[in-house]
């Protein structure tokens, strides 16, 4: 396919070239349209390329309303560039693929129903897996060209100018639709709330947006992020969550404005309350967090114990509605947080980054993707991005029911070992032997359980057994790049 | 020289190609450099194009600095495109293109020696002159390619994260050195004051900076838009602005959610403060105001008088300094403000734009480049742009000493007459015959003064007598642009 495989995590400094786009002029007093069907007649062809975003999560109305239309016209041979795609666009995807209305995929991640019908062979294109910062490059670089971005808003005027701040379906950041509406030669906005003009903060600009469409309802408010702040009383998730904050508190990078990003898990929840304790302890604040934010994170932004929330998508309602209010509460775009490829991304000024894993295996590839029986059921989102700071840790319990967590190899790679640093299960901590700085000073500290990857492994092999291989066809359904826009791996069609 | 002569004021909707850019990927965990010297011999190359921002206005201690070092380094042939060019740079500028450094200049304008010698025939190639919307376009499209942007700021990152609202030589909106931060192949921002990091407001953001460069001192605080504040006392421009004041509250854009565009002379100011009273006694707001922002402006803004002032520059340490905790008082660039090849700028949305000239004739055409002995001593700046509103204002006094303002013919075209509606002068409202409309409001209230233009041409003679017209040579030392890009007018040297 003509891909340069995967090399090194290194990326250097080459000079690339950031694309032209097209830009139709507009003037005129207003750019509402009631009808989406005129606005994809008037700008669709078959062949282009589209975009959305999902920082509606499972509560977007969008998606659906604009592909229902795409393919009630009969549309073929479209390519899906969203930035994510959540559950509730699953069956919508599948149809538009039966139809020929979408031949190619790029995106961050897929999940259930739509994992398993590419893991078996639904398209005959394999989809193209991007983190959060690859899918900016490449969109900056021009690999990616998007024709119509279609992005979902709770409020614009009549201009287009928007946020993702207000409105009864606020997300919070509009962070990787950013860089559509930057990029992309014709920006569609949808929205249910018309705001008065000029309507501020403009995350979007009316210099940017060629049409907004008014339509009754662009999400449902409760399903925007829902439940995921809740606090774990799973003792295991808690007990690694405290080994966790003990790796933190005695790394070197545990100190006056350092700096984190933790995900949404249990786990990672917890770790944040953990850490609260120990910055309180110590006396010591940091000053930033980047990455996906959630309400605990918030908390400490507003206790005064995280200095910036550098904010690219919001998790719950709670860090969504606190944006408008919050100075510190930055909005930062997918290149910002992200992009290997610009003048300096803020995954870049990480000191520690807190990830999960599906699973990890001996030489520390983390799989975010692929489910033990081979199908696509994750997203690649921040992580190699995330992987990228000084001290990456990863959660995971060393078994999931009846499933090894740390394995020989992972079904797919992902995030390169070389990128991680420290593996933290209930029953121990390793460390990558790269990072020998770290295990003797981890020595030090009996709170910090070490042991080997190795041992990880045999343990979990020894409770759970070990398990019968996926078996796969030769045929690519999906092609995992690293965030350089190098193959790190390619995911098989599952044997039916 | 290959361009398109002016035609009609209306733009249409063309299909612009906005440029590509090379951007060198950078790693680490700072840009700080202690050298500008260093950063211009490991970026500048003779031939290149060169930006500067005049943000600092008469304050400004960057411009000299950086073209001393490149004077002295003894770079050739460069092009100046800086986004204006204050009296504090003359000389440095005179010097440079003595010395051949700088041999092509594009800017909103000049004045006083600059002026003067440009029109004396001091360069080889002619200057060209585009309004700030005009300069957006041009960066954007790639008409004006800038290799190296050197950009003051008053605090920045060691990543490179700046605004404009901080620090002691704070002058607010960044607005026409954010195009340069986003188009620039390399950007050098100077600072003295390293803020935190992550710095923010981040109106330039780490993603578009290569180097940070630590100077004593980039500016004069006092000399940053000092005295522009004074309200007059003047009984000609009291009588102006108070006409002024009629005319739009007669006219039928004086209605809830307006909009309007002041300048910084004394009438200009004057205006605000009667249209202040006119706006509380007719219980009428303002949806917003654009343009260059002054403290007048802002206190409308917090008496609630102005819902949103939409800041591409301030004029004044007031404005300057309440940006940082007025919301409403939002930061636009030079292309959400006037660019007239984008997706809608404020300017065409403007109800009501009040404008100077130095000279208006009565076709309407306006000059503010050229004084009435043929130097060049004045700027486009938003003229042409604001000149785009539904109903534009020139106030002008009839004679300025012994020069009429109001002549046959021009001097030199900076604003075409067919966007200019109404001339307030001290002694009559005239109104351009293309708008019946106005004329036939504006004949039902007897405070508005109308005469036609050729009154108050044939008033401003009789005043002063005719002028001895100016000789010049066939040589054109500068070019006019209109802000579409085609040539308004051309420049010629004046005969010694």
């Amino acid at each position: 396919m003509g891909y340069k495989p995967f090399e090194s995590t290194e990326i250097g400094h080459p000079v690339v070239t950031y694309t032209d786009h097209k830009v139709r002029v507009t003037k005129g007093d207003d750019k509402l349209v009631e009808s989406i069907e005129d606005v994809i007649k008037a700008n669709l062809k078959d062949g282009m390329t589209i975009s959305f975003h999902h920082h509606f999560r499972n509560g977007d109305f969008v998606f659906n309303m604009v592909m229902d239309k795409i393919i009630e016209l009969g549309y073929k041979d479209l390519t899906l560039a969203p930035s994510s795609l959540t559950g509730i666009m699953n069956d919508k995807v599948i149809e538009a693929v039966k139809a020929g209305v979408i031949t190619n995929i790029t995106s961050s991640g897929m999940r259930g129903s739509l994992g398993e019908a590419i893991s078996h062979g639904l398209m005959k294109n394999p989809v193209i897996f991007r983190s959060h910062g690859n899918r900016a490059r490449s969109i900056e670089n021009g690999n990616i060209k998007i024709d119509v971005a279609f992005i979902g808003v709770p409020n614009a005027d009549r201009m287009g100018n928007a946020n993702g701040m207000e409105g009864d379906s606020a997300f919070g950041s509009l962070g990787y639709a950013l860089i559509d509406a930057k990029y992309a030669d014709k920006v569609v906005l949808l929205t249910d709330t018309i705001a008065d003009y000029p309507n501020t903060p403009a995350s979007i600009q009316q210099t940017q947006v060629d049409y907004v469409v008014k339509v009754d309802k662009v999400g449902d408010p409760d399903r925007i992020g829902s439940g995921a702040t809740r606090f774990t009383k799973n003792p295991k998730e808690l007990k690694i969550a405290k080994m966790v904050n003990d790796v933190i508190v005695n790394s070197p990078y545990f100190k006056q404005d350092f700096s984190f990003q933790t995900g949404t898990g249990g786990a990672s929840l917890a770790v944040t309350r953990f850490l609260r304790q120990s910055m309180l302890d110590h006396n010591i604040t940091a000053a930033f967090t980047c990455g996906g934010t959630t309400s605990p994170i918030v908390s400490l932004l507003e206790e005064g114990l995280v200095k910036k929330v550098m904010d690219v998508q919001d998790f719950d309602k709670g860090a969504a509605s606190s944006m408008k209010k919050n100075p510190g509460q930055i909005e930062i775009d997918g290149s910002w947080y992200a992009d290997p490829d610009n003048k300096g991304a803020m995954v870049d000024q990480l000191d520690i980054a807190i990830l999960s894993a599906l699973e990890i295996d001996t030489d520390f590839n983390v799989n975010v993707l692929t489910g033990s029986n081979g199908e696509i059921r994750g997203a690649v989102g921040g992580h190699q991005d995330a992987g990228t700071a000084k001290m990456t840790i990863i959660t995971a319990p060393l078994t999931r029911g009846r499933i090894a967590t740390i394995v020989p190899a992972v079904n797919s790679i992902t995030t390169p070992g070389s990128s991680i640093d420290v593996v933290v299960t209930e029953v121990g901590v390793a460390v990558n032997p790269a990072r020998q700085d770290l295990i003797a000073e981890f020595k030090k500290h009996p709170s910090v359980p070490l042991v080997s990857i190795e041992e990880l492994q045999a343990k979990a092999e020894k409770t759970v057994g070990k398990p019968k291989p996926v078996e796969y066809t030769d045929r690519t359904v999906a092609v995992v790049e690293y965030r350089d826009g190098s193959v790190i791996d390619e995911i098989k069609q599952i044997k039916d």
